[in-house]
C-alpha cells in the first residue's frame, strides 16, 4: 500500500503507534511529556513551565510558487505559520531554527531579504532566531521549528481533544482571505486597492494570534486548534481528537469582506475549506466567548455548535435549516484515491 | 551575487549579520541565550539546564540515494546525525520533531521501517519522538530537530570557540570508514563480510558519540564538534571560531583499518577529507586527553597541536615533517566557482 492510498491521517497514526510502541515510561523525556504526536505542537514539562515545539515547511511546488509568493514574504509566512501553532496551543513563540534548501543559482539578495522579514516578524515576539541548516537543493524550501513555552508550569494548554458536546464553537477574525488572495494572485486578478491590499496581506503576511492565545487561555478556553487547512478540516481534527461532532450555521460564518465582495458565488467555499487563514478556532460557553470577545481586538464570532455522538462529523446548514454540501473539507497531503 | 559565488559560510555570516540586527536584548529569549547561529547546536538556559537544539536534513539527491541508502537505514541516520550535534555540545538528547516529505506513491512500509528504526535509536538515549510535519513532495526528506538539555544550568558546553594554542588535538574511534562505505556501496565492491559489515554499518549506521560527549565535559574538554564535514573541514570550523591555526600529523590520524585495507592509497584522503564519520573531534592538554582516553571505551588519538597565529589553517604534515596536499578539505554545500 502507498502513502496515497493510507492517507495523511492514516499515516499519521500509524506513526505514531510505532513511536509510542517504544515510550519508555522510566525515561524522563516520555515522563514529562504532555502531549506527543496529534496536535498543533508538541508539550512536555520543564521546570518552570510547559515547553512547546513545532515544525512546519514551506515546500516549493507543494506549499508556494515564487510567482505568488516573494522570498520576502515567504520568509514572514514561514515564521508565521509556526508561530500560529504556538499560539493555538496557547504558548507563547521564545527560539527558532531555520532549516533552508536553496538551488545553487538563488540570488543571494533573495535569501536576505527572506530573513529580513522573518526576523521582522521574530522581533515582534521578542523571539530569537537561534541557528539551523542550510543545503542546496533542485527547490526551495523553508522548514521552521520554533520553540516556546507556557507562562508557567500551571498554566492550561489549549489542545485539539478539549472540546464538549454542548459548547458553542468561535472563530477570530474573518476567513477566505487567504484562499482569495491566493485565487487573486495565481489569476492575476486585477481587483480594487482595498481589496488587493487586504487579500494580499492575509495570503502572504498572515498575523499569527499569539495575543488571541493568551487571552483564550486567560478566558478559560481548553479546546483550540489554529485554521490551517481550512475552517472545516480543523473543526474535523477538534472532532475526532474529543469525541463529538460540531454543526455549523453558514450564515454566521465570518466570510471575509474584501472575498464577498470578490467572489460571490464561492466565498462561502473559500471561507469553510480555503485554509491558511491562521486564524484561531476554538471551542466554549458562550460566557467564555464573551468575555475573550471582550478582551480580544479582533472580531469573535460564535459559528455553532458542539454536539454529542456522531462520527466526529461537520455539518454546515443554511438559515433555513437545510444542509449546505460543501466540495471538499481542507488539505490532506496525501488525499486517499 | 549567487549563493554559490557568496559560498556557504558566507552565506550564514550575512544571514547571522541580519538575525543579530534585529536582536532585543531586553527581551528574555536573546538575554537567555547561550549560543546562536554557528555552533553544532543553539543554546539557551532555562530554569534549570542549558536547553540545546539543533536541526539537520537528509535529502535525496544531496544527502543520499535510496540505492544505497534503505529506509531502515535513512531513519536511523537521519536521527543520528542530530545526536551527534547534542554529543558534540556536551548535551543529552531528550525530544526530537520530525519533518518528512515524501513522494505520494512511496510504499507506507518503508515509511513505517524509517520509524522503527529511528525510534530503535531514540530508545536507546532514553528521547522522545514527539511531533512532526508530513508533507508530500517529488524527493524524500527527513529533516529532524533534536531538543536536548546540559545535565545542569552550571555544566560548561563544548563548543567550536574554545581551542586554545598549544593544546593537542584529538579525536575519538577511526576516520574514513563513512566515506569508505558510500566507495563500497554506490561502487557495487565487493569486499570481504567483516569489512562490509563494518564499513556499512559506519557509512549507515553511526552510533552517536553521546557519552562520549559527556566524557570530554566531565574531564574538562570545552573545545568540541563532531566530524560530519570531515576532519579537515570541521577543524577548521573550530580553528575560525577560535581563532587559531591547527597542524595535523598524517601517521597519527587513525585510519579506519577497514578502509587501509580496501582503499590503500587514498586511505589517508578518505579519513582526512570524507566525511560523516561522526566521531568527536576536540581539543585540550595531555592531561586531560588522558583522562578522557581512560574513561571512554572507544578509542582515543591525539593527532596534532593547536598553534597560535596564521589564517585559522589546518596543515598537515608527513613523518618527515613535509607538507601532505590534500585534494579537498570537505563539504560545502555552495561551494565557491
Amino acid at each position: 500500500m502507498n502513502v496515497s492510498e493510507l492517507g495523511e491521517s492514516g499515516l499519521i497514526s500509524r506513526i505514531s503507534e510505532i513511536v509510542n510502541h517504544r515510550r519508555n515510561e522510566s525515561a524522563p523525556a516520555w515522563n514529562n511529556l504532555v502531549l506527543g504526536i496529534g496536535d498543533d505542537a508538541a508539550a512536555w514539562y520543564g521546570d518552570n513551565s510547559i515547553q512547546l515545539a513545532t515544525v512546519d515547511a514551506m515546500r516549493q511546488g507543494v506549499h508556494f510558487d515564487l510567482e505568488t509568493t516573494g522570498w520576502s514574504d515567504l520568509g514572514w509566512k514561514s515564521l508565521a505559520v509556526n508561530l500560529s501553532d504556538i499560539a493555538a496551543m496557547g504558548g507563547l513563540p521564545r527560539y527558532a531554527l531555520v532549516s533552508l534548501a536553496l538551488p545553487a543559482d538563488t540570488d543571494a539578495e533573495a535569501v536576505f531579504a527572506l530573513y529580513e522579514s522573518m526576523t521582522e516578524l521574530a522581533r515582534k515576539f521578542d523571539m530569537a532566531v537561534v541557528g539551523g541548516d542550510i543545503d542546496r537543493s533542485p527547490l526551495v524550501e523553508v522548514s521552521i521549528t520554533v520553540f516556546g513555552s507556557t507562562r508557567n508550569r500551571e498554566q492550561p494548554l489549549l489542545h485539539r481533544a478539549g472540546a464538549k458536546a454542548g459548547e458553542k464553537i468561535a472563530v477570530t477574525g474573518y476567513l477566505g482571505g487567504a484562499a482569495g488572495g491566493l485565487k487573486m494572485l495565481s489569476g492575476h486578478l486585477n481587483l480594487d486597492k482595498k481589496s488587493t491590499d487586504s487579500l494580499r496581506t492575509t495570503f502572504l503576511r498572515p498575523f499569527p494570534r499569539v495575543a488571541e492565545g493568551q487571552i483564550l487561555v486567560d478566558s478559560g478556553v481548553r479546546a483550540a486548534i489554529d485554521i490551517s487547512d481550512g475552517l472545516l478540516a480543523d473543526l474535523n481534527h477538534i472532532c475526532k481528537a474529543s469525541h463529538v461532532s460540531a454543526r455549523i450555521e453558514a450564515e454566521r460564518v465570518p466570510v471575509s469582506p474584501e472575498v464577498k465582495a470578490n467572489f460571490s458565488n464561492e466565498a462561502l467555499e473559500l471561507a469553510l475549506s480555503g485554509g491558511e487563514d491562521y486564524e484561531l478556532l476554538f471551542t466554549a460557553s458562550p460566557e467564555i466567548i464573551q468575555q475573550v470577545e471582550a478582551a480580544a481586538s479582533c472580531p469573535v464570532t460564535i459559528i455553532g455548535d458542539v454536539v454529542a455522538g456522531g462520527n466526529s462529523e461537520v455539518n454546515v446548514f443554511g438559515i433555513d435549516g437545510s444542509a449546505v454540501h460543501t466540495a471538499r473539507t481542507g488539505w490532506d497531503h496525501f488525499p486517499k484515491n
